[in-house]
């Protein structure tokens, strides 16, 4: 470790704060943040870390990336617009110079991406593995914010593009066999998610509750039925598959338990159905409505033949 | 490790969230802040990591105060109100639920002294040791942060309360030998620091430039000449020392070179000396004037007879 904690802010982190005057260059106590009239300030903080989120061997520009995607994957849940980030890093000797200046490169190519930018953090030694912080700022015109408190009964229940190719791609990993020319796909949406920002901002004003989909649809969809005090009822037939999970074992399970998709999931009125597709291309992401809310709590997962299947809210049991 | 993360948030976590109403009880991907019309919002993460800032035996209560605490000493150098903070808690097995609760019990005590509230933030599970990151949020009118870089030729350095105590602390867990009634006194100023919250706000509109002293003085106050593209020149014999530490050997380099103490370091123009005894009284702590702003670059330290004395930056070699 030869790149001291000055110079590794000064030569790599000071370029990523450029074009945020308030991120003073990185070279104050703090940074400043306006927040325009009418506007309010969206904050989350979402940890990484090695050997549980992302592997020692994975590319450290993906491992950046990803961190920065899991980050803005909570404010387009919440509808904001992106606008800045703080990082904190906490590395051992193990981490070299040269994995910290591709991590950087990372960032970098991101927060372009995303137009964000680092406004802050602190970079501290530890013994163990590599632990990444990071802290999103976002903007969302005051009281427009996408909530998941606001499921009522009747409403759709939609999510935005494909599920389970995270857990299979996880799957894969762990020694399951598929055609050699699904795995780099599949492999592709677990290591880098894709933020739904675009989709997040569309719904303001229209979806009732929302979240991304990080923990599995039964779960995730589960904390929307918690905090609207509704149940919901969805169709096994209708979850969105890709081409590449669609025929392999286990697809479904993966698309109803499994985490780390990062898409959106939103309900919406009834009425606004035939948004939808408009929605979809302004978005840039196909949208399938998988189920609906009801009133009597709980959550119903139906077979093809609209029978209820056993399902556990945090993984599912006979499938 | 039987509470799980939801446990965890549910539990212990969501208390601290009560009276924050875009904390949204810790319940969704993000919090909502209202930043007033006329403030901007001062942002900063510090992190800090078992056996490296503290140790696996210190009171959790106090790990917990120390993590706030070095977080509010930023937002006091920038002269900002607190507001809120999150947190980002990487768990080892070793770390006990007895362990978490009695940290959240220290939040929770800290948080009403410095009427923040906790909003939102991530629990990760790590092979190594604790890293525990926190990211505060506070308010400053708009324009009237103190930075780094302002401070002009002329400008008398000031600082608060004495220099040097959390470094003595560290030299008596090493082994130095000291009378007994000076132990406890100095590991509290290293274990708990106070952040100089009402001092800052204070300052506001009339420093020129402030830092809070965590890397020691000089280093710090070169930090504050680089920004500002100035140089100063500061007495020895102006150093504040506690009663503690004064007789002990090397209560003076303790005071130039040592970290911790989390005492504002700030540049005044000379004409508002006369409101120190004011501002004193006002941030309820002593303050000193210990050297003055120059338009010759670089950083002198003056002996007793106005000499100077070979020193570096960050740290110091003949004394």
């Amino acid at each position: 470790m030869s790149l001291g904690e000055f110079e590794f802010i000064a030569r790599l982190l000071r370029p990523l704060a450029r074009g945020f005057a308030g991120a003073l260059d990185l070279g104050d106590d703090a940074a400043l943040v306006d927040v325009p009239a009418g506007y309010q300030l969206v904050v989350a903080k979402d940890a990484i870390v090695e050997n549980v989120h992302f592997f020692s061997e994975d590319p450290p520009e993906q491992v950046a990336a990803k961190l920065l995607r899991v980050n803005l994957s909570d404010l387009a849940a919440m509808g904001a617009d992106p606008l800045a980030y703080l990082t904190m890093i906490a590395r051992p000797p193990s981490a070299s110079d040269s994995w910290l200046e591709a991590f950087v490169r990372g960032l970098a190519e991101d927060q372009s991406r995303f137009e964000v930018h680092l406004i802050g953090g602190d970079t501290v030694a530890t013994s163990g593995p590599l632990v990444l912080s990071l802290t999103i700022l976002g903007l969302v015109p005051r009281g427009a914010a996408l909530e998941r408190r606001g499921a009522r009964p009747g409403d759709l229940v939609c999510v935005s593009g494909t599920l389970g190719d995270a857990a299979m791609a996880l799957r894969i990993q762990r020694g399951l066999a598929v055609p050699e020319d699904l795995v780099e796909p599949l492999l592709a949406r677990y290591r880098l998610p894709t933020p739904r920002i675009a989709l997040g901002r569309a719904l303001r004003g229209l979806a009732t509750a929302a979240i991304d989909v990080s923990d599995g649809l039964l779960a995730d969809l589960g904390h929307v039925l918690e905090r609207s005090g509704v149940g919901a009822e969805i169709e096994v037939a209708r979850l969105p598959l890709s081409e590449a999970t669609r025929g392999l074992p286990g697809a479904r399970a993966c698309a109803l338990a499994g985490g780390d998709d990062y898409e959106l999931l939103f309900t919406l009125p009834p009425d606004r159905a035939d948004l939808l597709p408009d929605l979809a291309v302004r978005a840039q992401v196909p949208l399938s409505v998988i189920g609906r809310i009801t009133a009597e709590p709980g959550l119903r997962v139906l077979d093809e033949n609209g029978r209820p299947l056993a399902v556990e809210r945090t993984g599912y049991r006979h499938f």
